[in-house]
């Protein structure tokens, strides 16, 4: 992995606003930069100003720290880079950054999350070498679950590294009271516009829709990612279907861009597999939008990597529940999440959520 | 009402950080002051430096005007009084608070809400009559719902002052998919310690707690007010019990202090007017820990003035739901509700809502 130490206090106090600056500088490229990583960097020159920042370009671009390198020119000369992911020592489609990062004569290099791609890591042990100070770790918490930077972009790219699936995002919108419809089926609208804008963009940070039989039959959606006016954003994740059901030969899910998928299983794991091959190596996020049951199948088999939760300030008392078999007969077995982040989106809240108990994501060997 | 004019931008953001403080002044103090309400206030010297605050003393003591004006002695002379409600120009049991402000020559009164009481208000008009600075509303938003002030131990004295009738605050826990207890009846614990921990503490806000006879029977819960480690506070609410099924001789509601009443009604307005009766002028808040049928009626009935909802990060997708039979069949007829204040206890939401569409608070005469 890599010998980025863990820095002292003080160091990571200095350096942690930057960190937290390159993380934001990356979370416009959300869902654009597959199959790379969505890294953000911020370059500081010898004095500590902030002389560049950069982010991942589309495949065959460059990378985050070649992109904030070129922009800072000579002024990077003695400074200090930071950047969400540890640099690259190896050569792609663009050379590796820890070679040009040595080139620009930098003194300083401060990275949040180790690679652990074995083909790209070494970047910190190269640099390090070459007797620059850097520091891994960054803007991490202590349990390397990584405070802004795993929760943003390259969340579901590092879990598809360590894992080698995809990362599942279960998307949901219910009152307050855990309904998604009301006693005759209706639901539009539980939550607000704004939420329900948020929602329709955030498709773009998928590489793949997973919705079931049932909803597509009922609601016909088209799954589609669009921005605030309705418009199809440019970049399409794959949609997908499943269950043993046929879906109509019409269903605007089909769509004409030959990006459907119809998965014939019922078994959440068999899949996601199939996904990740239909998806090929840029595929590492799903997003679980379909109806109760086919959450409460993915949470059973412990598959839910993430929850998108909309809680609408609204009482139902009756109606359709958000979640229907998730296995759980007694309080104990209950699917217990953690709280990442929780905010007023308009008048609902959102909530993100990631599985308790789990090993811990960064278990470094060194 | 009064004649404290809404102050101009420049007057509300000068004296806004000191009304919070005058606010959170008054928390420590909530359910200890009835019938008084529940007022705190600051004293700031001619040059604007804070020199005391105070809080309202229990039944027969000092009001908060008074315990900050004893404390500043001569130091208030020309300066400022920042106060969470409108003082009262009545003499009850202790003199007006007006005539003690002018006694002590402040240049400038600021308050936050006006007093709705008709025997008690007329100290803003009285003050500015005299030629001091008189400003109302500050800290208030908009709508007169009083950003942090109506929040606290202020907004149920105000709520009865305004509709004679006692403010409901249905407080419940629950998984983030809406479910009170799993598929076998467990439910214990679906929160974390410090939720607990909170909510029994919360229970001495309150002048009565209401379960249904359903719950009496099935958990034998004793309704007491306890500190961390369980040890009963000094003031306990009034112990209800709601429904017509007898409460069996030996349950601990009925306790040994006398508090217990049987509300043998299924109607919450007859209900909550017999509490208001029982528990006599400093009877305005009432706390609805009843199963979900009970909280079903009160929100059927409209008579849910307050939400304080404890929400897990954990997910059971099946069992009992927090509320049921809220007369709510199509999604137009949901109750909505506004989100006043969301923030985490240990690692569960809790978050607090008042009723959408409602009337504004404050409809002001003048």
């Amino acid at each position: 992995m890599s010998s980025g130490s863990r820095p002292p206090k003080a160091v990571r106090e200095r350096f942690a606003p930057y960190m937290d600056l390159a993380a934001r500088t990356a979370e416009g490229k959300w869902g654009t930069t597959r199959p790379n990583p969505t890294v953000g960097a911020v370059v500081l020159d010898a004095d500590g100003n902030i002389v560049a920042t950069g982010s991942t370009e589309p495949a065959g671009g460059r990378h985050a720290e070649v992109v904030a390198l070129d922009e800072a020119g000579d002024r990077a000369r003695g400074g200090a880079i930071v950047v969400t992911l540890e640099p690259c020592n190896h050569t792609g489609r663009t050379g590796p950054c820890a070679e040009r990062i040595l080139d620009e004569g930098l003194a300083t290099v401060v990275y949040a999350v180790a690679d652990p791609n074995p083909v790209a890591s070494g970047g910190a042990d190269r640099l390090a070498a070459a007797g620059l100070d850097v520091y891994g770790d960054v803007g991490m918490t202590a349990d390397g679950r990584g405070a802004d930077v795993l929760r943003g972009p390259l969340g579901s790219w590092y879990h598809l590294a360590r894992t080698g699936l995809p990362q599942v995002t279960w998307k949901y919108a219910a009152s307050l009271d855990g309904r998604s419809a009301a006693e005759d089926g209706t639901s539009q609208w539980i939550t607000g516009p704004e939420a329900r804008t948020h929602t329709l963009a955030r498709r773009s940070h998928h590489d793949a829709i997973v919705v079931g039989t049932g909803t597509t039959i009922a609601d016909d959606p088209s799954l589609t990612a669009r921005d605030a006016e309705g418009r199809p954003l440019e970049r399409q994740p794959l949609r997908c279907v499943m269950g043993e059901t046929e879906v109509p030969d019409g269903a605007r899910v089909r769509g004409e861009d030959g990006r459907f998928l119809h998965l014939q299983t019922r078994d959440p794991l068999t899949a996601i597999r199939t996904i990740a091959s239909a998806a090929g190596p840029g595929g590492e996020s799903v997003l679980l939008e379909g109806g109760p049951h086919l959450a409460g199948a993915f949470m059973q088999a412990g598959m839910v990597d993430r929850i998108e939760a909309y809680i609408a300030p609204a009482l139902l008392g009756a109606g359709t529940s958000a979640l229907i078999g998730a296995g759980v007969d007694t309080i104990g077995q209950a699917h217990r999440f953690t709280i990442e982040t929780v905010e007023m989106i308009g008048s609902d809240l959102f909530a993100v959520l990631t599985p308790r108990l789990r090993i811990p994501i960064e278990q470094r060997e060194g």
